[in-house]
């Protein structure tokens, strides 16, 4: 049968889907979310059938194509196409068998993921997918073989070193930047650091946010690969890169529930070394009240399956379990997070101990597993380096390698400090408060907006004391900001 | 924060969705599925957002709205609207806590149905609840909640009549026409039967498609009740109602994977029931290979929950289980099928008897339901109502009331008989190869496709004998079907 090509002008770049008209749907006996293969001449194109009531939009006759199927069959509006039936592919039945808790083969999860990948399964099967690996988990075969699968459906990071450093943090701790220097203390130690990083998504600010303020994080493959092999290393925006694609498709469905099943985190972090060619990872998992692994067991579990993992894929993965129940620097937001960076690199004597010393014990271990320094003597070596300025040098050529920008590093318009209202000692700061009042604050939009804490934990104290500053660049966000704070029950 | 609109002339009856720029999104860090709300004057509206990557399609700081948004806020192509951040609706925390194993409330369970009525879920958040469902059952409780909230949030079909009966057979076995017998005998009887029948999804044809050939099928309510008044019954699509509108909808997603968690089933089906107010309800529930019910304990269990929860939903439902290994009648196909409801009504002689006595058996325990007829008498009575023409007329009635069409009731223009190649007894007939051949024949977007039956299982066969004919509008069609006749392994 043949329809005319209407021009919808859309182009989301998710799941290719063409619309057809109400009753030409009937008269094909197709219905929402069926499969037809679109021809024209020698091009065809797969396409999820979506239904439209409204006949202005879709005439009979018509189907209303997306520019991604548009350019795939080389026709514009007005010429026709072919409509042909499509079966469903194989891999919705190999989800369904993982939602009914069976295991699945190797290849039934490479195929899964290709069509994945080549947008071929609809948002309700991906969805499925991903309730059946949260509600039946992973088994560690399944693990090893879609960490394999998402690595070889993506693009690939070649560079000829023989030893490829990689760190990768789980997240959920405020501040936290350890990446930015530990990356260039790596660096100037003469090891290969081929570093992609997140934004932030549930966080204030994420290392590419923050890296972003010092300069370019959106690199293409070639201008990161010159990066790397002039400075040994790059700290970049791994979102603009297709490494393990599959898997940014499967975190957008996990995160309308906040899903995480264990097995697709662990094959989401490794996918992203094994495809940058990683042969050492190290892995840091904050865990405690407050953090996102929230009690040791589970830490452990996550340590466990990470190493046994990342042995079966290749690479040589240590876990350290750190304590996450409190946030890591003073500053929360990316001007306030550079700025601590720099300080720690510039060894400048406003710089957060707790950041340089988190740093240089990550930094330390990646040495010693290398066989750089011997064991217990890798802190020490990361150290040396810090002190001699190297690693603040490495930096700056890192920045300038990737594209330079030149921040004032200066936090928001508006502050409030908030006091303590007694005399005492500092028992906790919630994590996930402090993150609330930073992206209250403005946080990650507002570079210069969030938080800068004066007060640690363990800290004395005396009335009037200021515990931690609010930054913001408007005065409503910092009055929300406020808002939040004062219900948090920590404002004293 | 302000934006402009930009119509996108897309209206799909679906998830309120507007489509931001990237730049755009990053700008209020939105991310694909956050939820907005939109303003205009004192109009407002909750959307979630799409992104597009392309800026020609979406510009900077223009919005993205379908037909439905833009008429909720009465704005047009090139207005402005306000874009405040919209918190999650509490029933996607319910979801997760379904998704996770847990039992969830009536007022849980009410808000998410609501929910989904109303738009207000992405597609994602509505597959995890039907995953959740699938995964872990409903519970006795949660199903008569979801059927009461279903039938809450749709619209209700109101008579005002003391007793309203019902019939409902799960399906899978093709033929097996006997709405249409068992409703004109039950309105001659004096019983008043608004039924509503669903069209075809994977048979070849559905009670609504078979009626359409006699009369209209797709009434407004108002047509819809003064038929019943005027003739006791109806047989219409339910599709052209929001009866238990939740359903339908949940339906579509259930549909990508063919889930049928046994909760979802019970109060789709009873939902629809209390929505017309039925007080006595018959369920037909064909078990045996080859049906969907394939285990006589499964059937069991069916009919047990069926009772139960009718009976705390105030209506009496009874469950007959019937022999569901071979199709009932003798046409496959909505014109077919057609041809034998009507000689059944009118006591022709080429009227199957499989389907006869079936219908009288149902009509009559219908009858002994309501106390029209003694235990054991009510097939009597459904008997003497056929033979007496009073069905016939009830029948002639209904379809006039309709709308009445003048078919000819001839199959396909292009046939072929499926001869027997040995002398023998027909052991069995397979329901899934006959309904996918008189599909691929054409049913039942042609409604005259299909496939005769001409010896049932039991009949003796001499070589050479007609087993079945397939019927199809197209050579080509025709060919298709004697492919899978022939790959099917029952073509001698």
């Amino acid at each position: 049968m043949r329809l005319q090509v209407k021009d919808v002008d859309i182009a989301t770049g998710n799941t290719l889907v063409a619309i057809m008209n109400e009753l030409d749907a009937k008269r094909f006996d197709l219905h929402f979310e069926d499969r037809v293969k679109l021809k024209r001449y020698r091009k065809e194109v797969i396409v999820i059938i979506d239904i439209s009531e409204n006949s202005n939009f879709i005439p009979k006759g018509s189907i209303g194509l997306m520019e991604e199927v548009l350019s795939a069959l080389n026709v514009k509006d007005g010429d026709n196409v072919r409509l042909e039936f499509e079966k469903t592919p194989k891999s919705v039945g190999f989800i369904k068998k993982k939602l009914d808790g069976n295991e699945i083969s190797k290849n039934e999860i490479f195929e899964i993921v290709e069509d994945v990948v080549e947008n071929r399964l609809s948002t309700i099967e991906m969805t499925y997918f991903v309730a059946g690996c949260y509600n039946h988990g992973l088994s560690l075969k399944e693990s090893i073989n879609l960490t394999k699968a998402m690595v070889e459906t993506g693009d690939k990071f070649n560079i000829n070193r023989k030893q490829i450093v990689d760190k990768h943090c789980i997240g959920g701790v405020p501040g936290n930047r350890t990446t930015m220097v530990v990356v260039p203390i790596l660096a100037a130690g003469g090891l290969t650091v081929p570093k992609t990083s997140s934004r932030s998504i549930t966080s204030p600010a994420g290392t590419a946010d923050t890296m972003e303020v010092l300069s370019n994080v959106s690199l293409t493959v070639d201008k990161m690969t010159k990066v790397v092999e002039k400075t040994n290393a790059c700290i970049i925006w791994g979102g603009a890169y297709n490494l393990a694609a599959a898997d940014d498709k499967l975190i957008r469905l996990r995160h309308s529930l906040s899903l995480d099943p264990i097995g697709m985190v662990l094959a989401s972090v490794l996918a992203k070394k094994l495809a940058v060619g990683a042969t050492h990872v190290l892995i840091d998992i904050p865990y405690g009240k407050g953090a996102k692994v929230t009690d040791k067991k589970q830490a452990n579990k996550y340590k466990d399956l990470f190493e046994k993992i990342g042995s079966k894929l290749g690479m040589k993965v240590r876990v350290l379990l750190t304590d996450g129940t409190h946030p890591i620097g003073n500053g929360i937001g990316a001007v306030l997070e550079a700025r601590d960076v720099m300080w720690v690199l510039e060894q400048d004597k406003r710089a957060p101990c707790d950041l340089r010393e988190k740093s240089l014990e990550l930094a330390g271990e990646i040495f010693e597993m290398v066989g750089r320094a011997f064991k217990g003597q890798g802190k020490r070596l990361a150290r040396f380096i810090l002190n001699s300025g190297m690693a603040h040098n490495a930096m700056k050529e890192i920045i300038k390698a990737q594209g330079q920008k030149n921040p004032d590093l200066l936090a928001g318009k508006y502050s409030y400090h908030v006091k303590s209202k007694v005399n005492g000692k500092v028992k906790h700061i919630d994590n996930k408060i402090i993150a609330k009042i930073a992206r209250v604050a403005g946080s990650p939009v507002d570079k210069a907006a969030g938080i800068y804490i004066h007060k640690h934990v363990g800290s004395w104290v005396r009335k009037d004391d200021p515990l931690y500053t609010i930054y913001a660049n408007s005065k409503q966000k910092l009055n929300f900001a406020k808002e939040i704070a004062k219900n948090s029950g920590y404002f004293f």
